[in-house]
């Protein structure tokens, strides 16, 4: 299928126009005739299961196991933990009718799955050996949003939810701060995205959690993006669907839970922060395809070289395909650039002769002439490193000029009707200071930074006595 | 979790009681309190993430690629294709609300994903160029059964369905072959379950296909098992949906398609089909753990052992793990027994004093006293191919022992109402006769040999003249 990348507009002139161009030209996902839902193309889902592949290890690393709930909760059973109830009810699809008939109890499609693994662990928790359970599920979700944003916002989206219950609260909350780690860990390692972690205030948090931790990400154009929660629950669920387990004293007590989850957004954050006017940009290692070598003419001198590279890079480990199709050499470039394949090499007839050949980097957009006699493995491995390092020290210096630190509304405002950003301000811990730092474009709290030094004795909003160093933006 | 499998039902006794028992002691499902779907436990889907891992690499070594497509199906979109809403309609569950309000155009949980992948052809096939495109997709889908087992039927279940379009109706009808052929060599070399491969009748095909392939396994107690289908559609659905391309005349074509499926019920077949009285039964090409090591005694030279023997397992690629828990080495005997694990290795301080080592195989319950300084990878890879070639061939006898052959509908009645099985015998090709013997206890065609011999000139139920070698059964 032959792509046109001319038509990606530029990112600073139209940035949510840029957004969609890139997703629609490196054919990641699309829109559908189902209202609110999109189809994840092939080359958007191999983002996602190389992400799968690489925080499913670690979870398993840390002893979880994968497990499959319903898709369906009765209304029955929704109904028992009175926040969540609150805070998913308005945004949930209802099965009524199945098999042609009216049901009684009608069937929500689970918006996220705390009720049908506490129904689970209320039925296969007894005693104090049977903890902890440490599940977690890989399926998709539905929650009925007004607007659709491939990726972005979608009334269904993938995930992994992590369900765990533990004897003590003590566990729970170190199983809570340790997967906000691994999602650091997948963040800055792994997609080259440097975020921050800290504490969503009592507003911003999940629905029944005591408390929540989040990974928040800054996108180019100065949004935030939300892409990964923590949560703790203390017995606030356990309470509400009777999970009880027998204690070493033998008494019976109430199980503590977490929950954590990452989805199909961080292919969206990735987009946001990475990509460029010539499509999308990929850190080597989330990229499926990692190089892709493009013959230019078809002597056996190519040919061989060609085979030999791809042959060398694949035995290694890394991800390289040839380029045979019947394109212009040109054309494979663009197509090449605007998929996002990390490296480029260029095998020509005349380099040949010249005994050169031409490795491009995707990120850059620098091209660099090397000896066709090369050790193409270990060039490639390290180019490959280099670009994952750039891309992430590029994408700090971006989120570090798009920082600031407000000391009054007046501060706020002028940043936010400027240019948007992470905004560090103290916060007095009252929700009316939240609901009018809302009134500024939308701005919420992004989380609590526990141990922060204090910028400031009183509150950006109130000035009262702050309690909180809180980072402020603009949300996806 | 501690396990009893003393509470197995003999297979022999109540085959249904059996192998809900078995489902339970080792802990692969479990019923919910959403009627009609099934929690899928860890040791469930750890069996599920490796039928994937095997059948996805081979889908993408044969060009198919993975994608998403949405979870629910309009009304309108469905009624497009007459065949299809017939057989799907009276089992569909409906959406009617959503963000609280009700919908015009209510819409259905995907019992199957024709129709969404047909509505994204016509988005995106143009040209002849665009063509094949090779979609697979692994997700979940729901149908309002009735009745609830395990495995073997559930309103929800996961699978895996690709559908894949093509410009001549050679290459679909290749696609449709070969994906049979994948479906086989899985079910042979990795299931180690002998299955019989043929052509749906007209009454049993897929509705809306041309024709359907089916893989059809016989149970241990001899009822059949459809387990694995490939359907050719020609043009029908892209007719209906309006899919059409550009060939190399410049003409424009509608595409040929195909659909292929496999789904959890495989669990249920690997369990029926392999599994005994004291719990599950793997192949060790399917089991997630391959090899169980038990220290029986605390001291240093046992640890040393099985540590080394575990390491170097392992190091192998042979999944092999320590049951180092509190338990009584009989305990987890028992409980390696009846999670299936394919080979125990029991290292006892009083065996090793004698220079002795038990390798103790599951499927047989054979022990085998060998010396401790064996090499024990070369012996395991030996013993665990030995294990997997003798499964097979003990499926292969037990399914011939319940193969029979009938001349007249007496011979069907006796068969069927003394011990069910695969039965060969002649049919004329109406419907009538079809829906005869289906009285005979539900019988029905499994499949239609289309290469093996005539085995009477006549049909076994009206006398007219045959035309097909038919395998007849009652299935699950």
């Amino acid at each position: 299928m032959e792509k046109d990348n001319k038509k990606i507009t530029s990112r600073d002139v139209d940035f949510a126009k840029w957004y969609t161009d890139v997703v629609r030209a490196a054919r990641l996902a699309d829109y559908t005739s189902v209202k609110g839902c999109i189809t994840i193309e092939p080359n958007g889902y191999a983002i996602w299961e190389k992400m799968q592949s690489i925080l499913d290890k670690k979870f398993k690393e840390l002893g979880h196991v994968n497990c499959q709930m319903p898709l369906l909760i009765p209304e029955s059973m929704l109904n028992k933990e009175k926040e969540l109830v609150e805070g998913f009810a308005p945004e949930v699809a209802w099965v009524t009718e199945g098999g042609s008939k009216k049901l009684d109890d009608k069937l929500c499609i689970r918006p996220t799955s705390e009720t049908l693994f506490c129904d689970y662990y209320h039925e296969h928790v007894k005693s104090y050996r049977d903890l902890p359970m440490l599940y977690n599920q890989w399926c998709n979700v539905f929650r009925w949003e007004k607007e659709t944003r491939p990726f972005l916002r979608s009334r269904e989206f993938l995930w992994q939810e992590g369900h765990t219950v533990h004897a003590t609260s003590e566990e729970a909350e170190h199983e809570t701060n340790q997967m906000m780690d691994v999602y650091r860990w997948f963040f800055h390692d792994i997609l080259a995205i440097p975020s921050i972690n800290g504490r969503k205030t009592e507003k911003e948090k999940f629905a029944g959690a005591e408390y929540t931790l989040t990974n928040e990400a800054l996108m180019y154009n100065g949004v935030a993006l939300q892409a990964g929660t923590s949560h703790y629950f203390g017995q606030k669920f356990s309470q509400a669907y009777d999970v009880k387990f027998t204690n070493k004293e033998n008494k019976e007590e109430y199980v503590y839970q977490t929950s954590w989850g990452t989805t199909t957004r961080m292919i969206g954050g990735l987009i946001m922060v990475h990509s460029d006017d010539y499509g999308l940009v990929l850190p080597p290692r989330i990229a499926p395809r990692q190089v892709v070598i493009i013959p230019i003419g078809k002597s056996e001198e190519v040919e061989n070289l060609v085979n030999k590279f791809n042959d060398e890079l694949v035995k290694s480990g890394i991800t390289s395909y040839i380029d045979n199709s019947e394109k212009s050499p040109g054309f494979k470039f663009a197509e090449a650039e605007v998929n996002g394949i990390p490296v480029r090499i260029e095998v020509g007839e005349r380099d040949l002769k010249e005994g050169k050949i031409v490795f491009a980097r995707r990120d850059t957009r620098e091209k660099i002439e090397e000896s066709k006699d090369i050790d193409v493995v270990s060039y490639v491995k390290d180019l490959l490193e280099v670009i994952q390092k750039d891309m992430y020290e590029r994408a700090v210096k971006r989120r570090d000029s798009l920082t600031f630190e407000a000391h009054n509304m007046k501060d706020m405002e002028n940043i936010l009707n400027t240019q948007p950003g992470f905004i560090h301000a103290m916060w007095c811990g009252d929700k009316e200071c939240e609901e009018k730092i809302k009134e500024i474009k939308g701005c919420k709290s992004r989380c609590i930074l526990e141990d922060a030094p204090r910028i400031d004795e009183k509150c950006v909003c109130c000035g009262k006595d702050a309690k909180h160093h809180v980072v402020w933006g603009i949300q996806y």
